[in-house]
């Protein structure tokens, strides 16, 4: 006999839905969707400063137009005649550790130094955190942005996160980064938005590891609207267009003999 | 030169992401999430009480257990040792015409039989929108459930929706159809949350298009944390287990003569 | 107690594996790979000249450079920092109905039309298919081809076809519209390599049904080849390139109120 | 002014598509379909020794029946009433570390030792590699299988490899691993098709980062008769039963206050 499925999520019976124990109709009309989203990741409710922030936070990534990589790969799909889903999942296969990821990476980093080193200084922490980086020759990710400088969702997500009181030591953390980098770089390197998300919600207790769910949950209504417009505004075939090539491979050459033939 | 790719969802410029016009940056902390999703769907900001009624329509949807497709897809292809995103896009994949599907059939009904009968009487409207269904021998999607009988997020959901003054004439038509189909059935075939969810988000002036989308975005929450779960605390290929087959192919042959050894 | 699953396709048990009856190792080495694809899709071994055809019928679509769209979005995919089998999957996701699915919706005009008038004078017949789309204000899937005047793959694969005696009545028909469009549009309008491809594995006895699948069994390994290179040689994030957008939104304006805050 | 991106695959001009260098007509009714996959993926052609066992290579992992976990993801997906292709981009999203990708981690394994020990001897670097996976408490990827003892796939690939001279010193440090891990385990732990694919690839000079990618090519045409089967003669939703579940979350309980309300 198999073994069963353990799960902590949701239970089911006729006329019933718990999640993590609350009635789901419950919570229809007394809990904002977000804060729904957030009792599924955190395991618990959130405190109302908690919501606030939380629903900022998934508004910060909801859209940032056609060049997202993930965008562009969900209208082209949608471009080629599929169902709406088929464009959106597409598009969702993108958001890798390059597109998207730059926040799991660094909520990891923040959560793994303060719970390996829960009482350091944070300066300090911050100057051996990018001195390891630079050794493995890796950019830290969270900081700099190749459209804004500074990126005015971080600092948004920040001034509130800071208003309601969610600012904790995963956010000053955060902070001596962007300090010690800048001075290491000889400019402003500011936390991004995808470093910003990452040191809010290792402040509000969610793992790491739903570092890159958040950022699909809040951008996937940005790709079903992108998805939509093509699928009604769009042409076919028309986002993906002709690529500047370079060919460097074998010059023309002639199949061996006729042997086969 | 190839002609510019039209949008009118989201304008970038190095400081500012306008969406729908408005500044990302001062939507954050002003409007929850839900109400962005609001204002990229349909195009215009949300009434408070359209705000409400949408929360409550996005919660419905959030999770439904391990046996959803959708979530059994994406927790499968978890255990197959892929990142959380390619895991989610299978599940995404997996929201068809049979699964998750029937909100959009139901809203495309709705909305274009009361575009094209605008003054009709909709309790006839619903006796012949039936009767043509019947005629092409196809169930109407949005009634009857295989778990719950009623489905307790179709009494909620239209509760609130009548609560806030959303409830219009596709809320009324749905009812309509309800009645007539259980009537014809002889027995009770309440809307399911499916088909309070058409009802709900046409009254709102959501785009029927939009119907599949609306329940990948409230679904996604549930499958990052089916995800997570299954990547954190599951077993390796635990979850697709052993279907049971009845093979009715050839029986046992040989290749024909040896040919081609 | 649930019901089983039908299938005729394979059969296993400890040490043996059996395909459409076959086993599979005794396949190997005595059956080419294309050979085995037949199988699995015409259920039926091919006949010596069957198989030479499908060979070349599969090599017809191994790849198309970067323009395609699904390799653009594999290739862009790729580019995210994601496995192969995820690039891949979005890749494939973008064989919709306008790239990739004409050979199917042109194998399902050729089977459908000799099923319902197998002894049709094709001259005929053709006539009466090219006035029918033309009055749904379709064109015909299979014809012209944006790059290539003729498709030097449909050639190649028709006469390949013609000398292996395998062209019957499906590409007669093909032939038939070739000249019944090409009249019409006052000038050449040759079968693609998708109608070419229509036509033949029509002529084989293939289910027009997997003509989306033989264009994606053919293109996976041109995928798997460009999402490779991109992985190796590629720069991250290089291949989605700015879009030129034109964005005709609402301009600039402000939240209502402050209310909310 | 953008870089443009460098190919060494495809090159195109009107009525001209050359892969590699070759003119990809003359390779149609010349090679095969899996030589041209070689050209692909090795960059040369294939001898025809290498031809022959390339083909064995890739018959041998073209369907495993419905239980593999990707078959069962595409089958589930097919199931929700989506086209073939999202079906069969699920099922390639679930082709990852822990399924059909043993073979690209053992051809790595193979690889690295070899290019870094050239002039090893064989049974000693096996020994240090089963010593150097044991230590970091990992099982050896491509020995063993939970259904055959000994996997008749691996042995005929490996026999065919054997007889066609194509054997070498990769062949040669997986028996040599099978024979160590054999000793240490105390019974037999055969290579299993995995293994011998990545000991057969390896020898023929495939780059090991193809592993899942010719896993996809090979299996992609399974997946699509198990589609088409699921499409053609399966019900809706039938595929994906309900699952055992064991709820280990949080009791029933109630939302704190009724403040929000």
């Amino acid at each position: 006999m198999e073994s069963p499925v353990n799960t902590s999520i949701t239970a089911i019976k006729p006329g019933q839905i718990l999640v993590r124990g609350y009635d789901l109709c419950e919570m229809m009309g007394r809990l904002s969707y977000a804060e729904v989203v957030f009792l599924l990741l955190a395991e618990r409710l959130p405190a109302d400063a908690e919501g606030r922030v939380f629903e900022a936070l998934l508004v910060s990534s909801v859209d940032h137009g056609l060049d997202a990589p993930s965008t562009h790969v969900a209208r082209t799909t949608a471009s080629c005649g599929v169902p709406a889903q088929a464009a959106i999942a597409a598009g969702i296969n993108a958001i890798g550790d390059s597109h998207g990821g730059a926040g799991e990476q660094c909520a990891r980093i923040l959560q793994e130094a303060l719970a390996a080193h829960p009482q350091a200084d944070l300066q300090e922490l911050a100057r051996s955190l990018v001195a390891e980086h630079r050794l493995g020759g890796e950019r830290l990710p969270g900081f700099g942005h190749r459209v804004h400088d500074p990126d005015p969702r971080a600092v948004r997500l920040l001034a509130l996160a800071d208003a309601e009181g969610i600012s904790g030591r995963h956010v000053a953390l955060a902070r001596a980064l962007e300090e010690v980098l800048s001075e290491a770089a000889g400019r402003s390197l500011p936390m991004n938005v995808d470093g910003a998300i990452a040191a809010v919600l290792s402040d509000l207790g969610i793992d790491w590891r739903f570092g890159k769910s958040i950022f699909i949950i809040s951008r996937v209504a940005g790709l079903a609207a992108q998805v939509h417009e093509q699928m009604t505004a769009g042409k076919p075939l028309q986002f993906a267009r002709p690529v500047r090539a370079a060919y460097s491979g074998p010059p023309p050459r002639s199949l061996p003999g006729q042997g086969k033939e």
